[in-house]
C-alpha cells in the first residue's frame, strides 16, 4: 500500500466504558469496553487511510495495559513507542444519550499510566525523523505536568526538523489540575504550531477576544489569529447545529489566507458522537497530505459526517467511503 | 438528605420480560427482566427525587420474590411492608413496538403473589403513621378481590389520618375477572380521595359524562368532576398525540378551580414508552409537596417526557435533570 | 426418512426461564428461555431419532402461544392437535445448581393454558388413529381436572385402539391441589398403562409397598407389580448415584419377566440435568420400537448420559451418537 | 387451521450473520445469525398466513445444515423435500447501514449445498400434485447450472401440471459464474411463467426495452410485456422512493390488462430491511389466494412495509396485523 | 423479621470489572460489573442473614457512584452513612484463573472517592449508637492517611461505647502507598480490637512471630497472641488446601482460650473465589450474634465453601442454606 | 522490545464461528467468531513472545477480509505480505465437546480466497530475506494446488537462504480434494525440512512404518526417519492421554540423536482445546530459538498445557507465565 505520508500522534490511549443499549450505568450489569483518547482517534483514522502513523504514549504494565497495546496494534498503527508503567490506565465511564437525554461522561484519568508518564523515555529525535505531521490537542497538557513537558519537548523537535504541526486546542476546565493556567499554556503551545483544527470559540481564547460564531466572525477571527501567531497558517473549523442527542446538522470552513465553505450535511440515525471532531481532524490532515485545503476541508466534513454512525471511538470508514458522502451520497442504499 | 415528604404507596410489584432488540417473542431466546408496576413505578420516582417512600405489596417466597424484594430495595423505597405468599409473582411480557409496529403486552397476573394478598396482614395504622400521601390506581382493585379489601382499608385509615389521597382510576378491561363492577368501584373510590391523575376520558368515565377530548371539555369535565365529588379537589392530566410508536408530542393541564396548561413537549427517538404516566404521577405528586400547582403540572409533563429516553418501567431521572428540561434544555449535549 | 413408530405425547409445554452462566435469579438481569415439559421432551427426542410424533397440549393465544408453538414445530413434532386458549402460557424459573448449591425450580403453571384445557377439543379417535405408543406422565393429571379428564379419555381410546401406553408416574406432592388424592389416581392410570418407566420408589408408590432401593428389591418390585397390575408387562428404570450438581453415576436396570441389568455409565461436566429422565424414557421407547428391550435399556441409558452434556430441556443427540455412548467411546474427542 | 392454498417454493436457504448493534464486522466478536433465502422467506411468510408450503432446497450435511433444516421446520414449513449433500452452507454476512451508512453484504454461496444439488433427487411430480403457486426467484439459477437444470425441471412439470407460476427475476451480476447469460435465462424462464413480482426496471430487462420509471412507463412496459410473454397476465410491483437507511417511502402498482395503483405508505423507524421484496411478494401471493387483484396489491404494499420492522429475513407480521396497516393505522399503539 | 444485631461496617466499596467467560481482557469487548469490598461484602452478607447492617463509606458523585449507592441500598443495607467527593470510583480488574491458569487482579483505588474520604463528615457518635459489632480489616488503613485517620476515630468511639471490634488484619503489600509503615500500623489497630479473622500468618504478622501452619502452630501462636495483646479474645480461621483454581479443601479452627476444629470440606467446581474469605468472616459473626463459638466456626465454615459456587464477591446464600452445608449435605440436588 | 528471532508462517487465516455455551448450533442464535489456522497461530504465539514475526497469507477483500486483517495486526504480527482477493473467507464452525460429548468441526475452506491464491504476488526472497524459520504445516498443500505451489517456492527460497525450516505434517483427509496424493505430497515437502513438529503416528505416514505408540517406538521411528531423511535433524511431539472432553493429560518427547523426555502434566478444567497443537510448535520454536532442545520440550509442553485453559484459537499466555507451569505452579492461585 502506497503511505502517503509520516504521522506522529501523542497522547493518552483511554479505556471506554459504557452501558449498552442506552441503559443507565445504575442498571446495567454489562459494560462495553474500548479505547480510544482525541489523539489517538485521528492516527488510527489515518492508518486507516494508509498512512503510516506512530502514536506515543504511556500504558498501565497489567493486563489492562496489553489489551489496551493489542488494541492500538489492531489499529495498524506503530506502537514501537508505547511506554509502560506501574499506573492505572486513564478512563472514562459514558452514559450515552437519547433524545432529550444528555449523555454523560465521567473520568479517572488524572493518576494513570499517562498522567504518570516519564517524559525521559521517549527519543523525540528517533520518533519525528523523517515525519510529515505531528498532531497534539489540548488535552494532552491538561493531564498532568510530565505530559506538558513531553509535549514541550516534542514540539521542540518537530520545530528543528520542520515537521508539520497540526493541533486542536480544546480547553477543559476538568483537566488542568497539577497548577498551571491552561489558557496560558494553550497559548504558548499554539504559537509554535501551524494548521489550528478550531472554529471561533478556540480562536477566540487563544487570542483573548470574542468574536461571534458567524462566518464574519469567523473571517476576521481567523484574519486576526494568523496576525498575532504567525506561526498559524490555516485554520479548519466545523460548526455544529445540533437539534437533540440523535440528529445534528454540521458544515466546515476554513482559513489560509482566503475563505472556505463547504455546505451543511444533515445528520440523522445518531449511532456514537463521540470522537466526531477527531474524524474531522483526521479527514483534514489526509486531504492536506494528499491534495488542496478545499479538498480537506471537505473530505474532513464528510468523514465526520460518516463517523456519527460507527460505534465507538474511532472513524473507521475508509477513504472511498468518505469520497461517497463528500459527492452527496446520503441515501444509504444496501450494497451487495 | 432533606426528604421532603413521606408517600405511601401500594399495588403489585409486577416482573416485566421482553425480547430484547425489538425481536419478537419467537425469535427471541434471551429476554430482559426487570420489576414494576405503576404504584411502585410513582413510588420509586419519588424516592428518587429524595423523598421517603414505603411500598406496600405481597411477593411471591421463592426466588423469583427474593429478586423483586432486591429490586425494591435497590430503589431507596422501605420494604417493612412487603409481604410474602406462596404464589407465584405476578408478570407481563412486552414485545416492544417500532414505527407503525404496535408493541404487544401479555398479563399473567390474576393468581399471583399480590391476587392472593392476605389484607390481614397490613397495619395500616401503622404504615400511614406521618404520611403527606398515599397513592392509589385502578390497577389494585381490578385484579382481586383481597386487592380490593386492602385498598378500601386503606384509603379508611388514610382518611382517618387526613392523609393525602393522589390517584390514577385507569380502568382495564381485561381485569377486574372477580365479580365486581369494575366502574363502579372506581367510582366509589375516587370519591374517597383528592386529587386526580387523569384527563377526560378518566373523569367521563368517573361522572358518567360524555364531554370531547379539548381544552373546553377538560375544562367543564374537571368542574363537574369537583362539584359530584367534593372531595377532589384538583385534577392533572397529560395529553398525547402520539405520531409512530418512536416518537410523540405531550401537553399538560390541570384544574384546581383554576385552568392551568402546559405547552407541548416534543420527543423524538422513544427509547421505552412503559411508565410514562407513572413519570407524570411523580412528577406532579413531587410538584406539589415541594412548590404548587402550576410547578407540579410542568415538572410533571417534563418528568414524563424524559421518561421516554429511560430504559424499563421507572423514571430514574433526577428533579435537576427534569428541571432542565421545564426550562426548555431539549437538545440532550454530552456532559462531560 | 423412514419413521419407525407414530407415537403421540400429551402434556403441558412450560416455559423455563433460568439466569445464566449460574447467577441467582436476583443477580440477572437476562433470563435465558426456552420451552420443554417431561410429556414434550419425550416426544421432541422421539422425533429427533425419525419416529413421527404428534403432541397434543393447550397453549395460550398470545404472542408467549405463538412463541411455543413455534417451537414445537421446531423440533419436527406435528402440531396439528395443539389447542390454544386465553389463559397464559405455564412456565417454571429455574436456578441451576453447582458443586454443593442445589438448583431450584420455581413453578407457575396451575393457572395456565394447560390446566385450563378443553377436554373437548381433542379428538382421540383421529389422533390415536394408527398410533403404536401413547406415552404419559404423573405430571398432566397433576395440574387439574381438565387435564385428568383429558388423559382419562386418551387411555380409554387408547385402550380401544390397542396402541401401547408408556408411562412414568411421577408424583409430585406440589401438583394435585385440585382435590383429587394423586397416589390415587396415579394407581387407576397406572393399572391401565403397559410400560412403566420408573424404579423402586415409583412402584412402591403404585402398589404400596416398601421394598428397598437395591437390585433384590427392584425385582421383587417389579414382580409384585406385574402380578397386581396385569396391564403392565414391563419395567423400565435408572439409578442416579448422584455425587453433586455435576458431577453422577447412572446406571440401568429392567424386569420383563427376566431381570436386565446396565452397568454403571459416569457422568463428568454436567451441562444440564433437567430432561435426563425424559431423554431416558425416549430412549427406551426407541429401543423398544426398533430393537428388543436389552438394547431399549442399553440405549435409554446412553441417552440420559449424554443429555447431561446438552443444554436445555430436550435431548438433542442423534441415534448414532448415542449408539457411540453405548459402544463405551465416552472420551469425547473432537470430530474434525 | 384453514389453509387457503398450497404453494411449492424453490431456492436456496441461506445463513445470515451479522454484527450486532450496527457494528462493522472488524468491531465485533458476536454475529447474530439467522437464515433466509428470497423463495424461502416468501414460503415462511406464507406458511405464516396459514398456507401449506414446502419448501424445495438442498442443506449441508453437518451440523450446519441441522440449524437449517430446524429452522425450516420452526416455520411450519414441509421439510419433506429438502436434500442434503456435503457442501458447505451457503451463507451471506450483512454489515447494516445506519443513516448515510449503506449497509453492506458480503456473499459466500457460490460453491454451497445448494449450489451443488443433484437435480436428479427432487421428484417434481410427487412435490407439485396439487399445487396452486409455484414460486421462484432470478436468484436461483444464477447460482449454478445444477440449479438452473432443477428449476427448468419443476416449471416444465408446473406447465404440465397447470400450476400457477409466480416470479421474481431480480438480476444479480455477481451470481451468474457459471457460464450462462443470466438476462438470456431470465427473459426464457419469464415466458414460461404467469405472474411478475417486478417492476419497470425488471420489465426493461426482460423485454429489452427502456420505459422509464413513471406511471406511464410502468403501464406501457407491462402492456408490451403482456403482449410479448403471452404467459404472463399479471405484474405486481412496489416503487420505494428511500430517504436513508433507515427512512423510506412505498408505493404499488400492477397491471393485469387494467392499471391499479396502491398509495405511498411512509415508513420510519427501520429495523431491519432484507426481506421487503419477499414481504411483498409473499403478501401478493396471499392476496390472489384468497381475494383478487386489488386486495393483493394493498395487502403486498402492507406487507412489505410492516416488515421494514421486523428483525432478520422473514415477515413474521400475521394477516390481521397486515390488514391493520391496509386500513391505515399506522400509529403502532401498544395493545395491553 | 427479627434482627438479630447491628453490625457497623466501614471501608471501600470498590467497582469489580471483569471479563466474561474466562476471556482474557484483551480477548474481551464487554465487562461483567459489580461491586464489592472486603468490609462490604461482609456487611451485605449479615444483611441478607437478617442482621441490621450500616455501611459506611465514600463514593464518586458521578453516575458511577449512583450505580455503586443503588448496589448498597439493593443489598438491603442502610445507607444513611455514604458519603459522596468528587473523586473516581475506586476499581478492580480481575481475570479469572481457570485450572492452572491463575487469576490476576489489577487495582485503581488509591485516587478514589474512598481513599479521598473526608473524616470529618462520619458522626461515629451516631453511627455506633446501640451497635453490637464493628468490623474492620487491614484493607482500609492501607488506602491512604485520611481511611486510616477515620477507622481510628470508629475505633475510638467503639472502645467508648464498648461496640465488640471484629477484625480481618490482612496486609497488601501493594497497599500503603502514603507513607505508613503497614505492618506497625496493622499491629496498633489490632491491639484495640476484640476478635481476629485470621490464621497463623496474620498472628505471626502481628505478633513477630513464625509459627508453622500446622494445628500446633495455631494454637501457640493464638495463646501468645491473647498474651500479647489482651483485647483480643478470640481467633477464627480457616485453612485452604487448594488445588487448582476451580476445586479446593478447606477446614476451620478458633482459639478462644480452648482450641476448636472444624473438619474439611471439599469444593469442586468453584464458579468465584473472590469473597469467599469475606463469607466466612460473616458467617463467624453471625455465628457469635446468634449461638456460641462452635456454631460460628462451623457456620463461617460453611459460608466460605458454598461462597465458591456463588458468582461475584457477595455471599448471597440464606442462613438456612448454610445451615444445610454444615449438615453435610453437599450433594446439590435439584430443589423443585 | 529485543526480538530474539525473525519467523515467517505460511496458511490460511481461517474464520471460527462456534455457539457460546456449549450450546448446539441448531439452539444457537449467536455465534462468537475469532480467527485462526494452525500456521498463524503458531505465529501469533511467537510474536507474543517477542520475536519479529512476519504472516503470509491471502485473504477476501470484502469485510470480512477486513476483520481478518485487522485481527492479524492485533497479534503484532507483520502483514506487509497479507495478499487480498476476491474469494470468500475461509471458516470453520466448531460445537465445542463437554464430557463424553464430542466437539464436532465443519469446514468451509476449500474454495476460499487462500485456496484461491496467486503463488505470483509472493515475493519470497524479500520476504525470507534475514528469516531465522520458515513455519509450514500439512494443512496448507491440502488445501489447493495453488497453494501447494506457493508452499514449495517458499521451501526452494527458504534452503536457498538457509533458513531452517519447522513443519507439523498433519494429514487430513477431508482436504487434498484437489487431485494430489496428500501422503506423498507430504513425504515430499518433509525431506526438505528441518524440525519436525509430530510423534509416532506422523512418522509412520511419512516413512511408511508402523510403529507402535511407545517410547521405544518414538526413538525407533525417529532414529529410522532422521536415516531416511536426512534434512530432518530433530523431532519434538507430545502424547495426549485424553480422558474426556474436559481432563487430559500431556507429555513430551524428542528425538536429535538423543531421547529427550518430558514428565506428564495433567489438565483438567479445559476452556478450550483448539490450537494446543500450535502452542506446543511455537513453544519449541521459542525454545530453539532462545534456548536447547532440553528447554524447548519443556517449554513447548508447558505451552501445549497452559493453552487449553485460554480461549480461542490461540496462545496468549506470556513466556514468563509459561515458565511458571514449567517449574510446576499448577495451582493456580489469584494473583494480586
Amino acid at each position: 500500500m502506497n503511505k502517503h505520508g509520516k504521522i506522529i500522534t501523542f497522547g493518552e490511549v483511554i479505556m471506554r466504558l459504557n452501558p449498552p443499549l442506552k441503559l443507565k450505568m445504575q442498571q446495567a450489569q454489562q459494560l462495553d469496553f474500548t479505547f480510544g483518547g482525541t489523539e489517538f482517534n485521528v492516527g488510527a483514522s489515518l492508518a486507516n487511510f494508509g498512512h503510516e502513523v506512530t502514536h506515543v504514549t504511556a500504558l498501565s504494565t497489567d493486563f489492562v495495559g496489553d489489551a489496551a497495546l493489542r488494541f492500538v496494534k489492531s489499529m495498524g498503527v506503530n506502537p514501537d513507542h508505547v511506554a509502560r508503567n506501574e499506573h492505572p490506565l486513564g478512563q472514562y465511564f459514558l452514559e450515552e444519550g437519547m433524545g432529550m437525554r444528555p449523555g454523560q461522561v465521567a473520568y479517572n484519568r488524572l493518576h494513570g499510566a499517562f498522567a504518570n508518564l516519564n517524559p525521559a523515555v521517549y527519543d523525540w529525535d528517533m520518533i519525528l525523523q523523517g515525519a510529515d505531521i505531528f498532531h497534539w490537542t489540548g488535552i494532552t497538557p491538561g493531564i498532568s505536568e510530565n505530559a506538558l513537558v513531553a509535549l514541550k519537548e516534542a514540539l521542540a523537535v518537530a520545530k528543528e526538523k520542520k515537521v508539520q504541526i497540526t493541533f486542536d486546542p480544546t480547553y477543559r476546565s476538568n483537566l488542568w489540575q497539577y497548577g498551571q493556567d491552561g489558557q496560558e499554556v494553550l497559548k504558548d503551545l499554539a504559537g509554535q504550531s501551524h494548521i489550528l483544527l478550531g472554529s471561533v470559540s478556540e480562536i477566540n481564547k487563544l487570542i483573548d477576544t470574542d468574536y461571534p460564531k458567524t462566518e464574519e466572525g469567523f473571517k476576521l477571527a481567523a484574519t486576526e489569529l494568523l496576525k498575532k501567531m504567525p506561526n498559524i497558517k490555516k485554520v479548519f473549523g466545523k460548526v455544529r447545529a445540533d437539534k437533540s442527542a440523535t440528529s445534528h446538522a454540521i458544515s466546515g470552513h476554513a482559513f489560509n489566507g482566503e475563505y472556505l465553505y463547504e455546505d451543511t450535511i444533515t445528520i440523522t440515525d445518531i449511532v456514537d458522537r463521540i470522537g466526531t471532531g477527531d474524524a474531522f481532524a483526521a479527514g483534514v490532515i489526509h486531504g492536506l497530505l494528499t491534495q488542496d485545503d478545499a479538498f480537506a476541508l471537505k473530505f474532513g466534513l464528510a468523514a465526520c459526517a460518516i463517523k456519527h454512525t460507527i460505534p465507538r471511538d474511532i472513524n473507521l470508514a475508509k477513504a472511498n467511503e468518505i469520497e461517497e458522502i463528500m459527492n452527496g451520497n446520503l441515501k444509504g442504499r444496501l450494497k451487495r
